[in-house]
C-alpha cells in the first residue's frame, strides 16, 4: 500500500515531512490556512496533485475560521484565505484548480447557512483528496500498457504517492504495471538540488517493493547511451494548451537525451494540470527559489561566496519531445492541441 | 595569478586538499610515494593533469627511497613504485604517461648511479609540472580566439588551475580569452557527486575576478533552451585516437544539450590526454566510485539504504558531438584520426 502524504481526522490535517524523508518520518499537523500556506511554500509537502489537495485543506480550514454575518462578507474573507494559498508557489496548477474548486462549492451554496457551506468545503476537500488517488489508479490503468515486461524506466523528481493524493502519477504508471504482473526497475534521477529522487522517490519505490537504483541527474544521458534504459516517465506541475510541460528543472534535458536516444518520453499527469488557458509553456511562470537550496546541502556550504547562483524550480519541455501524455480519461498523443482538448471536453 | 595546487620545495610535495575547498584551504604535505598514492585515490588531488604530476612527484619520491645496488634492482623496485601508483585511478591517461615518462628518464640513464638517475627522477618530476602549466598557457593563447567577446560560457566539473600544473585546460582558454580583453561569464554545474564545479571551479575562478554563476547540473539544459549560453568547454581525461572524448561524467549529456541547440562544444586538453592506442571511446576504463559518494552529502545520508546505485566517475562522448579539440599543438577539428595524428607527430 503506497504512503498518503495527506491525512485528514477530527479537524487536523497530518501531513509527512518530506523535507526529513528518507531518514525520518515525521508527521507534522496542521489545524489553520496560515500552517498550510506555510507548509506548501516551505515544501513540507510538495508535487502539484498534493499541493492541490493540501491547499484545498487550508481553504477548508480558513473558511471554518470565518466570523461573518452573511454570504457576501464570508465570500470576501474566503478570497483572502484563498489568495494566501494561491502565493505560495506560482508554478503548479493545481494549486489554483483546487482553490477554484473550492470559492466555486461555496458560490453554489450561498443560499445555505455559513454553517453549511463551511462543512460543505471541508467535505470537498476531502472529495479532492480521495478523488486524487482514484484518478491516479485510474491514469495508472492507462499508462500501463505503455510501459514493456522487463523495462528499465528513468523517472525525474518524484511523481509519486508522496507528490499526490496516493498511489502517485508517473510512479503510479509504473505502480499499475507492476500490478498488471511486468517486471520492471527504475532509475532515479537524484533531481538536484531539493533531491526529490534520491530522498523520496528512492524511498517509496523501495519501501513498496519496487527495485530502483539511483543516479546523479548528470548520469542519465550516459546510461542511455549504453543502451540501459527503455522509456522516461514523470510527472508535471503544467501543461499548457498545446502539451508544453512544465516539470521540476531537469526535466528538458531528459526529454533531450530521449530524443537523441529514440526512447518514449512519457507524461502522467491529472487533467487539473492542464492550464487551456496558455497556448503554449513559454507563459507559465517558473519559480525561482533560495540559492541557499543550490549552495548548501545538510546545511554545509558547498560553495563559494560571492559567486552568481541561479536556482529555477522548473523547466519546459516543449510538446514536440513528448511521446505520449497519460491522464485519468485516456492518453494524448499527437497534435496536443486536439487531442488534449478532447480530454479536456470529455465528461468524466 | 591562479592557484598551483601542487607544489614542491625541500623534498616536500605541499597539495592543496581539494576535498575540503571552497570553506577551508588546507595544504597537506607529502614526502613518500604511498602517500601521494593515497592523495590520488582519495582525490586530494584530481583532474587529469595534476593526477600525472602528482604520480611524478610519487615516483621521484619513491625512487630516491629505494636501496638497490645496481640498476636492474632499483628499476625493478621503480616498477613496482609505479604499479602502486597507476593502480590509483583507472579513467585520465595522464597518470600512466606521466609514469612511462618517469620510467623513461630511468632507463635513459641506467648507465648513471643510481643517486645521479634519482636526482634526474626529481628534476623530471619538476619538468613536468612547470611544463604543464606552460603547455596550459599555450593551449589558452590556442584556444582563446574561439571564445567570442561577451561569450557566456558552459563548463562542467573542474578543469581548471587546481586540476592541473597550474592555469587550467578549459579554464585555461577562459582565462587566456580575459587576458586578452575580453568579456565573458562562466556558468559552472556543480558537478555531482563530487561537486568538483560548486566547490572547485567557482572558488578558482571568483578567487580571479571572472564573472561565475553556478547551477545545479540539470540546470543547463533549459538555460541553453532559453538563449542563454554561447559555447561550452570542458576538459579531457583521456581521448582516443579518433577523437572520442573521457571526461567526468555528465559531460556527455552537456554535449548532447549543445548539439540540440547548435552550441560549439570544445574540448581543452594536452597532447598527454591522447590516447592513441585506443581506436575509440568503447575501450576507455570508466572508473566506478564509492556508493557512499551519490548518497550521503556533508556526511549527512540524502537517500534510504537498500536500494541500487550507480556512480561511474565518467563518460565518453563520442567524437561527432565534439567541435574542436584545443591542444598545445593547436586545434584538431573534423576527422579526428587524422587531425589528433597530425598533432601527435608535430614535434613541441
Amino acid at each position: 500500500m503506497s504512503i498518503k502524504p495527506i491525512q485528514y481526522h477530527d479537524g487536523i490535517c497530518r501531513m509527512i515531512d518530506q523535507r526529513l524523508l528518507p531518514t525520518e518520518e515525521v508527521w507534522l499537523e496542521y489545524t489553520d490556512y496560515q500552517g498550510v500556506a506555510e507548509a506548501i511554500q516551505t515544501m513540507v509537502v510538495r508535487g502539484a496533485p498534493a499541493i492541490g489537495v493540501a491547499a484545498a485543506f487550508g481553504a477548508a480550514f480558513g473558511a471554518r475560521d470565518i466570523a461573518a454575518d452573511d454570504f457576501a462578507g464570508f465570500a470576501a474573507q474566503l478570497e483572502k484565505v484563498c489568495s494566501v494559498l494561491a502565493a505560495t508557489r506560482p508554478t503548479a496548477v493545481n494549486l489554483f484548480w483546487a482553490l477554484e474548486r473550492m470559492q466555486r462549492i461555496a458560490k453554489e451554496h450561498c443560499q445555505q447557512p455559513l454553517a453549511e457551506i463551511k462543512e460543505r468545503l471541508l467535505q470537498e476537500a476531502l472529495n479532492i483528496a480521495a478523488e486524487d488517488e482514484q484518478i491516479n489508479r485510474t491514469m495508472g490503468a492507462n499508462g500501463a500498457p505503455l510501459i514493456a515486461d522487463g523495462s528499465r524506466i528513468l523517472t525525474h523528481c518524484n511523481a509519486g504517492a508522496l507528490a499526490t493524493g496516493g498511489y502517485g502519477t508517473a510512479l503510479g504508471v509504473i505502480r499499475a504495471a507492476v500490478e498488471s504482473g511486468k517486471k520492471v526497475m527504475v532509475y532515479a534521477d537524484e533531481t538536484r538540488p531539493f533531491l526529490q529522487g534520491s530522498r523520496l522517490t528512492a524511498w517509496e519505490l523501495h519501501r513498496d517493493g519496487i527495485p530502483v537504483t539511483l543516479i546523479c541527474d548528470n548520469m542519465a544521458g550516459a546510461l542511455m547511451n549504453q543502451g540501459k534504459i527503455d522509456c522516461v516517465i514523470v510527472g508535471a506541475d503544467r501543461i499548457a494548451a498545446n502539451g508544453d510541460v512544465a516539470n521540476k528543472i531537469g526535466t528538458y534535458t531528459v526529454a533531450v537525451l530521449a530524443k537523441e536516444h529514440n526512447l518514449p518520453f512519457y507524461v502522467a499527469a491529472p487533467i487539473s494540470t492542464i492550464d487551456p488557458a496558455l497556448a503554449d509553456g513559454s507563459m507559465i511562470p517558473i519559480e525561482e527559489r533560495d540559492e541557499a537550496e543550490v549552495t548548501h546541502c545538510a546545511k554545509t556550504r558547498l560553495a563559494p561566496e560571492g559567486i552568481g547562483v541561479r536556482n529555477p524550480a522548473f523547466d519546459v519541455t516543449p510538446a514536440r519531445l513528448v511521446s505520449a501524455i497519460i491522464t485519468e480519461r485516456g492518453v494524448a498523443r499527437g497534435d496536443y492541441r486536439t487531442s488534449l482538448a478532447e480530454l479536456l471536453a470529455k465528461q468524466d
